[in-house]
């Protein structure tokens, strides 16, 4: 009988399930959970198709597995653990930093060079198993009322409040958001969280846009490509009254087109924060940031206080988070859900944990 | 006989001395001030060489007197201003915000969009006059022991003062300058004074290298031709045990290599600003940039509270500041400053105020 | 014919309305506002009391107009004033900065130290009268839907904005307000807006916290006199669940006691902003100040941006507002209005403006 | 033959030295350091005095090690440990957080619930001992040319880093330092690091004046005791030309009179930080605080960065610290230092390691 039946990716498009060794409790602050829900990042579409990120890719001589977007029940807790018991319903934040270095010592541990993530090559596992260990204060309980396909969100829902704290968001502000993915519709809810007066949500693609105005109550603004970035932006200002121009870009699109015109539809001393990436070198119009005194910033996972943010959106319920979950899948079709995904179909697709699927397919290892 | 002797420029490479009405005081903080040195600095160049900037330009219809940096005497003041009196010895910020947009009332008057900017087309007169007036506010006493010479530099000090802060230096810091020039070469100081505790300047040419090194006491960098910017990152960090890189990176050389080199140098949460302008639009490794968290600054002028960090710095002397001055045009020869900074002589060029220099010239208006 | 009928405070108790000169436009962007309502606020009923505040007070030989909080239309404005038009509603900022000064240019124009704020002596009018003068940019347009009699709480609403800000309320943060008066309650309401997950309102009175509860939605909590400020601080962790205490603390009682309860109640470096007065000197307990590294800060009047808060929370609506506004005073009866708050009847007590009244009563001067 | 004589307190005044159980590795980032100096501290002495502070207290059934200013040699680290080896001179920063906690992760460790502290009872061990076990990341190596006597003072030297970074001193500020132990001493010494333009070092002692003037070149004020605070500050911003006050005050007497003064002391929006303690409850002006709208804080010990400033500083050798040291006791006699201190003689005494004193004496154990 298996006893941690796993995900692993091979190379590109080359996965299968195989059991793994169950991981144990070895030190008294460990967590073991048993992993009900993963939801599907653009980040596992690209190991699906390349294998890899950033010079870190798997091979058949060192397969990974995969997922770290995930949910699910306390197996066990080491003996020091004292917030959480078997049984509880968890969200997980999953990278465990050394806590030892500079930056970690001074609150950036989402910067720390010796950072294990969750499926990251070579060698840290991901969720997509049936069981996945973790430092328990990794782990945060599900306040009452979330269910665990909503837990699985609070990933998505840190890197959106990662995000908005970067630019510091207030209330008043105007806050463009380009690209209506997941992130960007989440990023959108949050800062109108942190009080944005007015959000505009900026996609080339109209039942996006649809989908953004109605999960986000934003405005919207579909590019016009025959314009320039600055005429597009100009259209952004007047027809949403921003005066001279956003207080505040979110750019999670990745696209050259998109930062380009965010660079000019922000107010001279304007903030924006790049979420999301696309292109790694682009036409940048380094001058009229400068003069415009913009404050840009990198944006890298989370750090300490974007779970809990994430756990209040969940708690107070005011965002339609449940409209973000398209399909779910079996554990034993995760390879489907990618191929979904990978597709454009569907805004949040899942993959339910090995055991929780139809159970005439879950028995098959 | 004249009265406001003025050097005004009609276009590129045409401008001749004029006389203009003398100013006089309209408001009871005003301030005239008998101008004694003005700087010349590279917008003087670029509008010598091109008749304006940014679809600002003069023209044979609308001629406009040049200059920002400048010092002076005062000549008579307002019936209000208290802190100066007529003969006291003078800087000037050149600048002057409307003082009631939203900008300028939460402390970035650089970013009003009603600046009137000394030698701003197409009606803000410049410095290069007999008399210049200025609300008394943006006049400041010279410290005991700073001469008008000094005076001078106080402009370009406050430009490196604002840029440092744009990134926060603070002791400790390792701070990366590109581009020795002026500017460079005073954010470097700037920055020391912040308590940077290791300061390397980054140039092409060997000359200003040296320069840099007795200037600052900083260590040198010149890049390799024939690395990447990549590659030369990693060795401005190995020559100079950075870590995982730099803290900090003020850019004033507006060179597209080195905007991407300083990407690289920094490690993962470090700071950029751009204080040099070139290329409008470059090359730039945006996904670097977000994965590192990076945190990217224009900068742009100058304001509250830089002109006292300039005034402090010519006060206590521990800069040498004499060594940049290079060469002094007498009023009458102001375009032959202008030609000679245009050629790359020199460091800093003055031009002597009207009246200030050879007694036989000065009579010829 | 009365062409300006004003209110004048001669001393404590000893105030009678009379007729002063009509002010005039003297400045391209002054305004001047036909005042319709007038808030009164508890700095006036210390007025009516003791004939001024902190070394400042009004004598028979330079008696003063009173009234700081006021919303009107407007009357006439100055040739450079653009964003008005006579006719507009407007809510007033009572004080006029002198712009020039280092806390002006840098943006806390609130503590300017020659500001000239209405009713304060021995010589700014108040706002008590037919016409009030002011430089335009402090004349904010109501939002459409915005009623005069809303827009009058424009005033203590920057005050809450700007108490709230010096604390920095995130999302996720729990906040102890202490007092319930209007400045507490708008600041617990205005908390909510910048993300409060818990406010909790701390208050001697039942019903002033029954008030609180049904006004913000806050949490209450009556002290007990017969336990410490630390046990009373005990009880609000335990009973709100804050954990290891509260993130911040909103003191708007001016009581001694409550001062201490604050500092017992906030978790290690949380923050503290004192925003109501009381006894100038208290017992404070200075070391558990330091060893929690607290921050405390003072709140005084508002700067950049509190009026923009103000009024979007005037435009959304979502505040109860009108329930704050208990009686309607006729300008006549000015005087009465200080009575009914000196009595601590009512919460937030209304003059209107002259002529605005019973019309039989208005015409009596 | 004794393993580890560790000096241990039962009581006030009472302390004997007694062979406790070397420490050992246990985790492969664990470090234990030979101790070679140590420091004694006002909070030894309270130690001394009074058996503990603030509910924390030895006793003849628990007694504790004491000392936490301690430099030495490594003696032997953990398997991971890579940045020292044996034999390499530390630093030891004393106190060893969870990690975990919020707090821990958002980068203030220092105010960790779950720290554990060196020496703090009841069962923390102090630095008085033979060796001393602390995770490696705690060990800081001395930089070349510093020596152990030297090192000794990075505990003192982190305080002031700690409390100069509350009130973030710049350049061109003022500051004013109440207190001129080694506590004022250094932070005197450290804003003048970050930039102060002015320090005033404020004491009653003439003595501690003149060692102030010599260490630090900061101006001094004596307060004159038949003067109220406020009078006294004026008299210190009148003879230091403060303009409308210091922009910070760092408070490191503990002194009721200091506190107050410093409150007059400052300039509106001026800032505050409380490092010395006093009387736990002093009577403090909260009403001139609040509408000079004050920026106080409190400082407990150090966290990230701070160590590295403190290293910085021993290395650039520009603060006479050896001028702090005064009288170096033999570890057999760690309670003569204690009395020493505890009558006021010397500014820093130190006590040497086990078995680096008088040979003779070491041997008695």
């Amino acid at each position: 009988m298996a006893t941690n039946p796993t995900v692993m990716l091979y190379g590109p498009g080359r996965a299968h399930i195989e059991d793994t060794r169950e991981p144990e409790i070895t030190h008294p602050t460990d967590a073991i959970v048993r992993i009900k829900y993963i939801g599907v990042c653009g980040s596992d579409v690209h190991f699906w198709n390349h294998g890899g990120i950033n010079g870190k890719y798997v091979s058949e001589s060192q397969p990974l597995s995969m997922g770290h977007e995930a949910s699910g029940t306390v197996h066990a807790v080491g003996s020091a653990v004292t917030h959480l018991k078997p049984g509880d319903n968890v969200a997980i934040e999953p990278g465990q930093p050394c806590r030892s270095c500079v930056r970690c010592k001074e609150g950036l541990y989402n910067l720390c060079p010796d950072m294990k993530f969750a499926a990251c090559p070579p060698d840290n596992p991901g969720c997509l198993a049936k069981y996945f260990k973790i430092p328990a204060d990794f782990c945060y309980k599900l306040p009452p009322g979330v269910s665990l396909q909503e837990g699985v969100l609070a990933e998505p829902l840190a890197v959106a409040a990662h995000g908005v704290r970067m630019v510091g968001i207030k209330p008043g502000d105007s806050v463009v958001v380009f690209g209506s993915g997941t992130i960007g519709l989440l990023c959108g809810a949050v800062a109108k969280l942190y009080g944005a007066k007015r959000v505009v949500a900026v996609d080339v693609l109209e039942h996006k846009l649809d989908f953004a105005r109605s999960f986000n109550n934003s405005a919207t603004f579909k590019p016009d490509m025959n314009l320039t970035p600055e005429e597009n932006a100009a259209r952004i200002v007047a027809e949403n009254d921003l005066g001279l121009g956003a207080d505040a870009v979110i750019e999670a699109s990745g696209a050259e087109t998109s930062i380009v015109t965010a660079v000019h539809v922000l107010r001279p001393g304007g903030s924006f924060v790049q979420t999301g990436l696309g292109k790694p070198v682009i036409n940048f119009p380094i001058v009229t940031m400068s003069e415009k005194e913009l404050h840009m910033h990198g944006s890298f996972r989370y750090n300490a206080g974007d779970y809990q943010v994430a756990l209040d959106v969940l708690e107070a319920g005011t965002i339609p988070l449940e409209r973000l979950r398209t399909k779910t899948f079996d554990f034993e079709h995760a390879t489907d859900a990618w191929e979904e995904t990978k597709q454009g179909r569907g805004i949040k697709n899942m993959i339910r944990g090995y055991g929780y699927g139809d159970p005439t397919r879950a028995a098959h290892l």
